[in-house]
């Protein structure tokens, strides 16, 4: 059964599985003991940094273990925060940032920082120029992925740690998703990273800070991994992790070639098999695991059971997936269709024949989908003209009005106006991404007694 | 080879293990995924959860877990600190909390807000009238661990409470060390614990927050574990740690009261095998598997090491052996001796032959260490006396001073005083620990050009 959804948890490697089991035996002490059994996970707690810290490029004393990659995000952000309040309180991250990055930066709004985001551009990217435009005065942090994890977008890190640098401020990068499978980017001040994304356990994250890098730990006082990461070392997961981040690393070279071409095989089968889709983020400078795409008149929640159903286990960025009932603010921020979202993110040894049968399978489960919603299946109908509709699709969720709109674009002459009354978050982002699809115009949007009047003007 | 220091932590249970290894592989995957392998995660934590609320006595959805128990302390804290910021900025705590709680209290002082310690008597309990004298109009919340960690008292949990409910203060009650042993104290508020305390996996601990309690998750927003963990969820070692609280728990009720007797075979024979030894905490409402002495004129980190090599594993609260070199805040509150300090904990399934060793080992390794730090052997040699005699032992650390002092004691008259200048943080403690156990008096400290100077009358 295959799972592409490795961007999330990647499974146990084997050789996290075999030194995770030898050190639940040799690494339970408190490493702080002078005892035998102390003295033994303190060596193992020695050289699993040691072996991080190489695959990573610092000093063993610059890298920390943390509980996860989001606590060493938040710690990293708010004790470089802190120790920069002298000068100032502003901090730049991009628009595409994991939410453990955006979470860090509205908990710092809240008392009383400012952050500036960085747009992206349509491929998910930011620009090198808006993010020197970004840097102040007062900036005390920056932030940068270095590549995305919903859309797979290689960030500039050089270019933009040869900005911070000149202007004095350190730069953190997010390398999350990138640490397992890609050389660690130049030019970092401070650099995190999640075991459970590179095949290690869950329960480690790593933070490292370079010498010289202010920086003052916040929360209550704890002596363990130099102050920056408090309670007790979780040594086994910590040894199982630096193990796997060797192997997976070494895999890199060889597995990223072979992914990388089953990915461009993924994006070229879908545009040319799936009717009205949007393959997203950069074609080129990508992850070579990653592909997301969206489908028109599709529901996400919908298309990813029924390929759960097919076998395929793969995730969303689609409004109705979400907890919140809003689409991801990576799509939101590129301004691409969100609707039908699919991320397919490709573990290490995935088998070419899944594929294919993904390939296979993806068509006919959109097409099902689609004929259930009663979308529109080609060139909408000529009808009696009339200058301008209302379609009212209040209380209706993605992505009915998108389907609602296409249904009624053609019985407007050219020239004239569709208005769509939606209380759906997705519309603000599909609405104007199916024009943009359709080539039809985006008029706006505005104020209505309950949600939103989107206006499309019909051009062809 | 005999691990007495499980009270630090605990070699993983054979039914951790096992469940751990089946988690490992059910349970990678992120429980908030549609998918299959996602929801099979989702059905373990969600079990898990069931399972520690049922041993914790609470509902399930009242329990988070967290990636260790100080963290669990810092968010339990922190928030109900936060939740309750109407009632006023005062916090209570007991003067021998585990430093996750006295931290937290240090960074809410840091913070601005006011901290109260209740101390403790010489058994090392906190008495409930001095409890109720620390609660204010303006207290937000009241801490006190279920037993301590150094010596093993367990502390009047239940009156504690009754007096905070009548208050009105939220109660947070550190279970730490009994979780897996004792039954859950009645009246909490709050409730935290550390699995690698009861044999489960490093990475897990739990806080557990009653419904109506007011609780304001303090940090950046995270939507796992009710808002109240950030960071990806941990579930092989949640379902391990969960799993063998249970077994832990089951085992309790037998197992403790065969510690039970073994250690009270410890307390007695070390107190009459061992000369001028110091055995602390109360020797009845106690742990059943923790007793701590202190032995005069011995240097703990010495005394470890010696035991070390004869195949013990101990832990100490003696300056020696901390990396502050300032002797335990426990038994400095309970202001009993600290020098030569050993801390016994035995785990479930410890052999009765093995304590019989170390009660056979313990007092040769003792006189052994007295002897190479020539310590006086037996009452001091009457000699020409003078009225006072000033001992210079500054720059000497911790047992010299109190070595010092035992030397030249016999040779002042009855009713004459010896002065010891020492810059040894424990000689604080452990001179008037000295006069209290040679039935000396204790005159009183003065501040000297460096260090300071400890005045001791001779009374016989």
């Amino acid at each position: 059964m295959p799972y592409f959804d490795t961007a999330s948890a990647a499974p146990l490697h084997p050789v996290a599985r075999q030194a995770l089991l030898a050190a639940l035996d040799e690494g339970w002490a408190d490493p702080a003991r002078l005892y035998r059994e102390g003295r033994r996970a303190r060596l193992l707690l020695d050289a699993a940094r040691e072996a991080a810290a190489e695959a990573v490029g610092c000093r063993p004393d610059e890298l920390t273990f943390t509980p996860s990659g989001t606590r060493a995000v938040h710690s990293g952000i708010s004790g470089a925060l802190a120790g920069r309040r002298r000068a100032g309180r502003h901090l730049v991250v991009s628009a595409v940032e994991h939410s453990s990055v955006l979470h860090s930066a509205a908990a710092h709004e809240a008392q009383g920082g400012s952050v500036s985001e960085v747009p992206v551009d349509r491929s998910g990217a930011v620009g090198a120029a808006a993010y020197a435009d970004a840097l102040r005065e007062d900036t005390a942090l920056a932030c940068l992925q270095s590549a995305n994890h919903e859309v797979g977008t290689v960030q500039p890190v050089a270019a933009v740690a040869d900005l911070c640098r000149a202007a004095g401020v350190p730069l953190l990068v997010d390398a999350a998703q990138s640490l397992g499978r890609e050389p660690v980017p130049d030019g970092w001040s401070l650099l995190t990273g999640s075991a459970h994304k590179w095949g290690g356990p869950s329960g480690v994250g790593l933070l490292a800070v370079r010498k010289g890098v202010r920086f003052a730990v916040q929360g209550p006082a704890d002596e363990r991994e130099s102050g920056r990461a408090a309670g007790f070392e979780n040594i086994p997961a910590i040894v199982a992790a630096a193990a796997s981040l060797r192997a997976v690393r070494a895999e890199a070279a060889a597995e990223s070639v072979r992914l990388r071409a089953l990915v461009d095989r993924i994006r070229a089968t879908v545009a040319e098999l799936v009717p009205d889709v949007e393959v997203v983020g950069d074609p080129v400078r990508r992850l070579p695991h990653l592909v997301t795409f969206s489908c028109l008149y599709v529901d996400g929640e919908t298309l990813l059971h029924e390929l759960d159903r097919a076998g395929f286990s793969v995730s969303s960025g689609s409004s109705c997936t979400s907890s919140t009932l809003a689409p991801s603010h990576v799509l939101r921020a590129m301004g691409v269709l969100s609707e039908g979202n699919v991320r397919v993110s490709l573990p290490n040894g995935t088998a070419e024949k899944d594929v294919d049968r993904f390939l296979e399978v993806l068509p006919r489960v959109v097409a099902q989908v689609r004929q259930r919603l009663g979308a529109p299946e080609s060139a909408p109908r000529e009808a009696a003209p009339a200058a301008s509709l209302v379609v009212d699709a209040l209380g209706k969720r993605c992505p009915i009005p998108v389907i609602e709109l296409a249904k009624v674009i053609g019985e407007v002459p050219v020239g004239g106006t569709v208005t769509v009354l939606s209380d759906d978050e997705a519309a603000r982002l599909d609405i104007p991404a199916w024009c943009a699809m359709r080539e039809q115009e985006y008029v706006g949007e505005e104020p209505a007694d309950r949600g939103s009047a989107y206006v499309v003007r019909r051009l062809s």
